[in-house]
């Protein structure tokens, strides 16, 4: 339950209030035609409010171009920034931090060794395993199951979910979250190939270093570098399912869509926005601010910021046309064939 | 080992009984040309049927147009459905469950809130993390080292594997099984991208909500939707490393193949059946008996039950023709030029 | 820290002593330009000698062709093989098994089955299961919170990294290395479709055998197989997030990159090679010695060895120019169009 006081205690720039009861109450974010009583609803169209209100909304949170009724039983925000507007309200009704709230902030079944150094108000869920010289920073929460393994770092008020591997050396920055099953710092994929044995291993004698602020979705996979670091920085967010190899470096504040694969030593820029299931290449460069669309092959570098898509790469606009005509592929031969038939010519 | 009368116990639209020692044993299924007197043998085909007798195949279950021996060593059933005779006979083989036995249904060394509700004959294997308020049917296996968080519940008779995390608020169904590395419930992928600082989360205050009779291989990502529910309905099977984004559904009994990829607000009909590979944009709506190719994109809405393939998709016919053209591409170009020349026209 | 006198012991078929101080010692292995004199560096073109020189390098490591100078403070070795001399060398700077050493072999919250039986010197961290009639090889690692199920076997020296699944009955050779959230022994995606009821199960009664010297990255599912064994042969080495499905088979010595699927019943030869992201369709059979570029679709046998690309899949010359040629279409489209105007054809 939240209150349009807490609503209104929002910086202004992002949410302004108009009028109406500061008491009002909410239990829920609803879209405007599922609204009720104990709804905040948000809302960018005309229609949109009129059916916010018709359904008897508690709160409503309207785009500030819209025309706000003078008098409602509704408690009135508005907003130059709907999206950012809900992502700040959502917030008040998140409890996700209650999921790791446990009767002692270290759990006795978790495992941290002696040498490890916690900061202040940090949780560790059971099962978890923290090794020998990590440091987590205050406000952290390692979950259930979770391993650390040593030397690796973690700053302050990240979450490390349950079912999380960070390898030895790696570092987590602060306000990050890590969700289950993904994996940082395991071994990068390097070997040489041999005629007279198995493949031998380069051993992987670097780490990962993550910034702040990142968001590093299920499942994924963040390999060590070779040697040196694989880098991902402040504010990138990471999708499910994505496989960074060892060596890479992705900008700050990238967004990073599920699936997402990217061989070793390549270097993203920043604000790197790509759709879902797309890959580069090994040693492949991108500047900053470069979008690719979903299911796209960078198998080279990108040395100007726009919008790209297909593979081979083009820019976004060729690439939809590409892509589009794909389907007369086979019309287009039997064109082909005609012309050739009608001209006399020979099909080589 | 299994006996020939286990087998007659079966329903009789399944497997008949025709002749034969209902005393015959059987170690394993074996394929008719590896058949042993202590093999149960599945033969669809009179050659099939010649070779498990030549191999003195103990229990011979065939196909009912076949022409069966009026005497033999073996103990004979028909069946009108040879890919379900396999699957009921295999069951009698299966010792899974044998996999979760252990001294106490309880393992001491698992962690279990009190407030947890456990049904008859829960088995929790070591160091599972059951959350507050949660609940877990009649019958019901929590693997060793899952984690089930705050107010999830699982019904009667379902296989959390090893392994798997459920978040919080979630729910898996009755005769469900998940797999190892599973991650159900984690966030949706939402965020604000802004000019002037890193993109900001969308809290995920949604759920996952998994009905009864689903199965869910290893390593695959549900998240949890934004506001409202991510829903996998009754009777459908996922295998591997599938991402299924936030306020997805899928419909009832559908077949998903590995590395099925499916964007956020999207929903697939009942029984919808996918190849390995393929990926469905977000907000697409696909109706039902839809059946996809492997390596398929989906980007718009399917109204229209029947098979499809490609990216972009078209029919599944036109499809496969556009696939085998496309290694004439080559060719056709250098046709064009050569007719382009042929005829003194320009190149644009 | 590393000395010239360890370099020195490594066999002469990889290293060759040439002049210098065996006392020399090095801490890190750098690239030429970032040499500095507690640094090791391996040099294959003159500039590079030259760089590593003047950076003042403790220890170099020269391509036998190189021309050495008779004189330098650096302690020097030459290498018939520069990257087996870096793979060889930097196996001395490793220290992952220092990641696993903890006050006792065996951690005190880990569980092991009575009837488990353990070889010399294994090491099994924390939360690790390990299930009953197992049995683990001398010197092999158990990392934490791994589940061994029941019957599973691992052989000697092979690593199992933290949160690894091993199935029941599954084997994993010696030499081997397995990293986290890697599933090995999950069920095989086997259902019968029936229009009366969801999709039932085929169990799944067979296993997975992993040879010796096989690596396996993190967040890869290898399916046992229906009823006999999904092999993964000897010196094989997988990336992330690799998908063998049930009763597959990969011949020794391959080199597989992230991303790749592999659908049921397929079988690869000896030395495959394989680019990320590439698919493999079921029951396909490969023969040895075959290449596959990344993001191809290898749906027929491959009966020749030789170097292959696309999907459809060709020659990998023939496939490079396919994808060359793509970026062409709408351009190959509009042409077609102008000539059946100009020659007054029909468009059908």
């Amino acid at each position: 339950m939240i209150s349009a006081q807490q609503i209104h205690e929002i910086p202004s720039e992002v949410l302004k209030y108009i009028h109406g009861p500061l008491g009002a109450k909410a239990l829920k974010i609803l879209p405007p035609e599922c609204a009720n009583a104990e709804a905040v609803v948000f809302v960018s169209k005309q229609a949109q409010l009129d059916s916010a209100l018709k359904h008897n909304a508690s709160i409503v949170i309207a785009h500030k171009d819209l025309q706000i009724p003078e008098k409602s039983h509704a408690c009135f925000f508005t907003t130059p920034h709907i999206q950012l507007a809900v992502a700040t309200v959502a917030a008040l009704f998140d409890k996700k931090i209650q999921r790791f709230q446990q009767e002692e902030h270290i759990h006795p079944r978790s495992f941290i060794h002696a040498s490890a150094l916690l900061g202040k108000n940090v949780i560790v869920g059971s099962g978890a395993v923290i090794g020998a010289e990590t440091h987590i920073g205050d406000g952290s929460i390692i979950g259930a199951n979770s391993v650390i393994e040593t030397h690796a770092r973690v700053g302050s008020n990240t979450i490390i979910h349950p079912l999380v591997f960070l390898g030895a050396y790696c570092e987590v920055g602060s306000f990050c979250e890590i969700h289950p099953h993904t994996t940082i710092g395991a071994d990068g994929f390097g070997f040489v190939p041999l005629k007279t044995s198995h493949p031998i291993k380069i051993p992987q004698l670097g780490r990962v270093v993550i910034g702040d602020h990142v968001e590093i979705g299920s499942n994924c996979a963040i390999d060590r570098a070779a040697m040196t670091e694989t880098h991902i920085h402040s504010g990138t967010k990471l999708d499910n399912l994505c496989h960074i190899a060892h060596n890479c470096e992705i900008g700050e504040n990238s967004l990073i869509a599920a699936g997402f694969m990217m061989a070793g030593s390549s270097k993203l820029g920043k604000n790197f926005v790509v759709g879902g299931g797309a890959v580069v290449s090994d040693h492949v460069e991108v500047s900053d601010n470069v979008m690719v669309a979903g299911l796209s092959g960078v198998t080279n570098d990108i040395t100007e910021s726009g919008q790209y898509g297909g593979y081979p790469l083009q820019p976004l606009k060729d690439s939809l046309k590409t892509i589009a005509t794909m389907i007369h592929l086979t019309k287009m031969r039997k064109q082909l064939s005609r012309i050739i038939k009608h001209l006399n010519l020979s099909e080589d």
